[in-house]
């Protein structure tokens, strides 16, 4: 990324994004959704920035997702108002901060069982008002769901309780981004939107209108012309783009909107250097091609392994950085990355342009 | 953990700790120090928390370790001035950050090569006075310092800089961690110390006095009368304890202070549920036996993945847990999941007792 005044930006790490290329990314998934005819949902737990989110929504995304309660706070707090929260609600406290929120943003809230339901609906009964659900089904991640199958009878249970409105079903693709080509990425896709697909059928036929086919994941959006039934997706990293995602081919390296700075701080040997970038900066999350970061401009340097604080690089062959030096790393995984600091810089032709705060960093519940 | 009023707090997940554990570490170790007439340095990048740190103080540490400036300017505003920042301070901004605190706490800095010793220099040339340094040697860990015989020739360098005293070697033993049994975990700590000792020696053979030998790691720390030549020591995940600790046979379960308390928020079918507790809370920390944290009354269960919110627990066997019930988890690794959350909840005999702000969190530069 270009940087102009380096020298006043020393005090390293820091995550630095370059708007030109949020702003691409943000712009071009949105043109793909609207060709596709799917509305576009973007998940904000990659940013979890209201400013970011605006742009999302500015570039014509219907409403947002959210993976918590408390990033839902504070994106309403904003002034945002269709939210899904892809997370089940449980437990009398959570219930109660969402019965408050719904006082002051449309939500929807997205879980897979009854039992979940059962809260929400009296939350409804207390509003009476219907409160619009998703329901998960397990399409392959085996996370979050049953099977298409189960998922009919107990979607039908749910379906029963007075104030609760199913408007859709969801699923997530995760298991595309272990996936070694773009023809293994489409089938994982593919199959995911079509086992949804029967899925609402059944239902239809049993008299419960099914809305929306909601799909998830950035390893899978690029293809979302060629995949069938689904109404709205949900990708989240295609906004900055990582290392997972160059893996599956869906970015480039200039399509990585966010570095990671850090500077040389110890250099040993000629086998190693130490940076000031560790599991506390990038995150711990391993990356099936090795290492925990990509240098940029260094082919050579590989992250071989990070502490806390320090990051461990093996220097392969020669390097010319030495103490002070500072470097840029796209981490493995943007995501948890993001959710270490506290703020972003924001850049635009290599000058500073704001400051970022990550608004919903840390809000775990 | 007992918590009386658990009822209160299913706003998960939480961090939450036992004091009476936490002080009953606390003492032990510093009474381990004490008997073996060596000084007790604590690491408090474990617990970010001035409350804790001032725990440690009064119970006899001779001063406080850190690991970045910003968690020494978080302690130092606190009123903690005797702070070793074992980490190299690099940079223009870095060093006018650490020029100014200077004003108000005592602070030592280590570091490994003399270009970051030159910077240090400067900072005591414009305060007109020596600035007590630690040199990081390389004893078998692989990240800072170089070998005792390169590091004699390089720290007789470092001591021509006229404004730094050379206050002692020091070492990390983070290479104890994956040894197998005590006595290789002792072994690794007399191999340390026996290190540092002979470089020692060859320094003050060169009229160099170095006053300290300054060992880490919670690994090590019980071992400590059986460790000779060194005069202090800098654990600090002992405070705490986790799934690491354990490993090594320096902690039992109800040596762990701290547990993260998650809900089971799905159970798709028999074989797996999910808490709403995943990498953004746990950390990703990988351990070598295994899982993701340890469940504790539950030995059936396996935390199997993580996701960036839910946490995948896999059912060998049965559970009688459904959606709802609070479980509590012992982290893999402490340090990074302490460093996810804004404060922790303190409980005493199950009443809680105060929150406590985990205020170095986030502080990585």
């Amino acid at each position: 990324m270009q940087i102009n005044d380096l020298d006043l930006l020393t005090d390293t790490p820091f995550v630095a994004v370059d708007l030109d290329v949020i702003e691409r990314n943000i712009t071009s998934i949105a043109k793909l959704a609207k060709e596709a005819r799917v509305k576009l949902r973007p998940h904000t737990k990659t940013h979890k920035s209201p400013y970011v989110a605006k742009k999302q929504l500015e570039a014509g995304a219907s409403g947002i997702t959210v993976a918590t309660l408390g990033e839902a706070e504070v994106m309403a707090n904003s002034g945002i108002n269709d939210i899904l929260i892809a997370f089940p609600l449980v437990g009398k406290q959570k219930l109660n901060r969402f019965s408050r929120l719904l006082h002051h943003a449309d939500l929807m809230v997205a879980f897979d069982d009854i039992v979940v339901g059962q809260g929400i609906n009296e939350v409804g009964e207390y509003h009476r008002k219907k409160i619009p659900v998703y329901i998960d089904v397990d399409t392959g991640l085996g996370r979050m769901g049953r099977d298409p199958e189960e998922s009919v009878v107990h979607i039908l249970e749910i379906a029963k309780l007075p104030f609760l409105e199913i408007k859709g079903l969801m699923s997530h693709t995760g298991h595309a981004y272990k996936e070694g080509s773009e023809e293994a990425i489409l089938n994982v896709a593919i199959e995911d939107a079509t086992l949804m697909h029967q899925t609402k059928i059944e239902l239809e036929r049993k008299g419960l209108h099914i809305p929306e086919i909601s799909v998830g994941a950035t390893a899978t959006a690029r293809f979302i012309k060629e995949i069938p039934y689904a109404t709205e997706m949900r990708p989240g990293m295609y906004v900055y783009n990582d290392r997972f995602v160059m893996s599956t081919g869906g970015a480039k390296e200039e399509d990585c909107a966010v570095s990671i700075f850090a500077t040389v701080v110890s250099k040993p040997n000629n086998d190693r250097f130490i940076i000031d970038a560790g599991s506390k900066t990038l995150a711990a999350d391993v990356f099936w091609h090795g290492g925990h970061g990509q240098i940029r401009g260094h082919d050579n340097l590989v992250i071989k392994s990070l502490s806390e604080e320090h990051g461990t690089v093996e220097i392969q062959g020669k390097t010319g950085l030495s103490i002070g030096d500072v470097i840029e790393i796209i981490p493995n995984h943007i995501c948890p990355s993001i959710n270490l600091a506290d703020e972003m810089y924001g850049f635009r032709k290599g000058i500073l342009e704001r400051m970022i705060p990550i608004s919903g960093r840390g809000k775990n519940r």
